[in-house]
């Protein structure tokens, strides 16, 4: 099924406790259509300035399945820029700068051509403009949404209003307790869920993800990297790799949004965000090939696949007596 | 196979943000030792002092697969008491006293008739106390043991040396580091493997555990409790089910150690902790029926369990065209 995206495209300086790079291609729409292009297709909607360099188009435009037609070059504006700034374990980090340029302006326009797609990402972004971007995208089966403490603090009415009409949310840990008041992932996403989604994903960064869903509950660790050189955009990447999935899955309309379907998902989001941390920007994943992401993939699998084999002792089974454990 | 644990019955009284409790039950061999019971026998082995409640002794006597003919009541010694205070979020303690007591003396005594042990769990203790109990036990063909800082600090020699006799290491993710300097837990647990295990276990509390093995690398989350009441020995448990699941596997002595086994263990291991935390001392353990946690461990396994179903999109196969795509 077609997939879209709709969110930011940034040009980033980040500082990490070795290393800085400026001015590099970054933003929630990037990370996001570069991991669910290694799925199928992914049509991207976001705003840019025309300081937007001739590079980070060119970067776009090696990821093939990536269909940027929707990027506007808005004339007379600047593009989004965010600076930001590891602390030593690399799991906190502070803004240096952040200029809205282009974000400040009118949300990015919908190509007619996109107005067919079937699956929706709606990244962060004001959720009054996640609404105005959901009602031109008509023929929607399958839309999840990301959203942020800055939302949850200044726009829960609104928030509240997107809610009601996706089929998920995806936030971090710490978010969902912001939003709920309750510090137990689990119990905050049990709320979020009854404002109308039918499921929540709690992102923890290293410690990996929980599904909350209304069939179930999941939870998957973060594939254990040894290389982690910049954390910027696993969030995103773990999206666009899950969405890729969905959109990509053969599943039947009932099966789509099963708990099933969408753990599997949760796996591949987990695996491509793996990839992404290993280098800055999209370093890693306009390198990465297929059978590269296909091996980590299952090696993944094979790291939480704890198996019943026929030698599995059977806890809870009626007690063995001293006589009889002595015997084997 | 017979298992046998070594290491503390202690006295504790523990704070944490809602209630205190005074003088219950506690210590890593209780822990360990009522978790283990649930998959069949365990020796317990420890020292207390004259002054060991008498409903402690028979707190632990409700747990019939326990054998505390090792549990040594020292004439003229006093109990091993500790005090301790939970943070804010749980996931942080300090502590508020500790009297030695009992453990500052002789390592208590092996019974004879524990001799025979095949299976062992050093729990924390002074590596010295350690290789002293192993030596008693010339029969064991699977060890285990556990570790902290201040060994890692102030015994480093002695910690080697039991490193070369056993099979598996048990410690926290910021053990893993101050033992190698290695900010990275997968690279930490590596450096350690080296020193003679074959497998690493570290333990990263309410974000799951890492299994780093001679075979592969395996990652569990911890089970998503909703009810945390009192962390206290939930690493003990963890060791517990996992090392009860392991000696009561009826695995070849080539799959003892395997891979997939030592992986299930953890698994069995995650899920009795989870009951552990639900309340103080062993008041949930002493409850517990042998169907409610497996009930539980098979709800676990589900939460976890990426299905490889026909509907899944093969990440990195060939990409399709749009055309393709709009076709389904």
């Amino acid at each position: 099924m077609s997939l879209l995206v709709a969110g930011t495209v940034c040009i980033d300086t980040i500082y990490t406790p070795t290393v800085h790079v400026e001015n590099v291609l970054g933003g929630s729409c990037t990370y996001f259509a570069a991991a669910a292009s290694f799925h199928g297709p992914v049509r991207l909607v976001a705003a840019v300035g025309e300081d937007f360099p001739l590079e980070h188009h060119r970067t776009l435009a090696r990821f093939k399945n990536i269909d940027a037609s929707g990027l506007e070059v808005r004339t007379g504006s600047k593009t989004f820029r965010w600076g930001g700034k590891y602390h030593d374990n690399m799991d906190r980090r502070d803004s240096l700068f952040t200029e809205l340029n282009v974000l400040g302006e009118a949300p990015p326009r919908i190509p007619e051509q996109f107005r067919d797609s079937r699956v929706v990402f709606l990244a962060n972004m004001h959720p009054g403009t996640q609404a105005g971007i959901l009602k031109n995208l008509p023929k929607h089966r399958l839309v999840v949404a990301d959203t942020m403490d800055f939302w949850i603090n200044g726009a829960r009415p609104e928030l509240n209003a997107v809610l009601r009409q996706v089929h998920g949310l995806v936030l971090n840990y710490d978010e969902a307790e912001l939003f709920t008041g309750k510090r137990n992932p689990i119990t905050a996403a049990r709320e979020i869920l009854k404002l109308g989604p039918r499921f929540i994903v709690v992102k923890k960064g290293e410690h990996g993800a929980l599904l909350i869903h209304r069939d179930g509950i999941g939870a998957l660790p973060a594939y254990p990297a040894e290389k982690v050189v910049d954390p910027t955009g696993a969030g995103d990447t773990f999206a666009g790799g899950m969405m890729g999935a969905l959109a990509a899955s053969s599943a039947t309309p009932a099966q789509l949004l099963g708990f099933d379907n969408i753990l599997r998902a949760l796996a591949h989001g987990t695996v491509i965000a793996s990839f992404n941390i290993e280098s800055f920007s999209l370093d890693r994943l306009k390198t990465l090939k297929p059978a590269e992401l296909r091996k980590r993939y299952e090696a993944y699998c094979r790291m939480i696949r704890v198996q019943d084999s026929k030698t599995a002792s059977k806890p809870g089974s009626p007690r063995r007596t001293r006589k009889a454990s002595k015997r084997r």
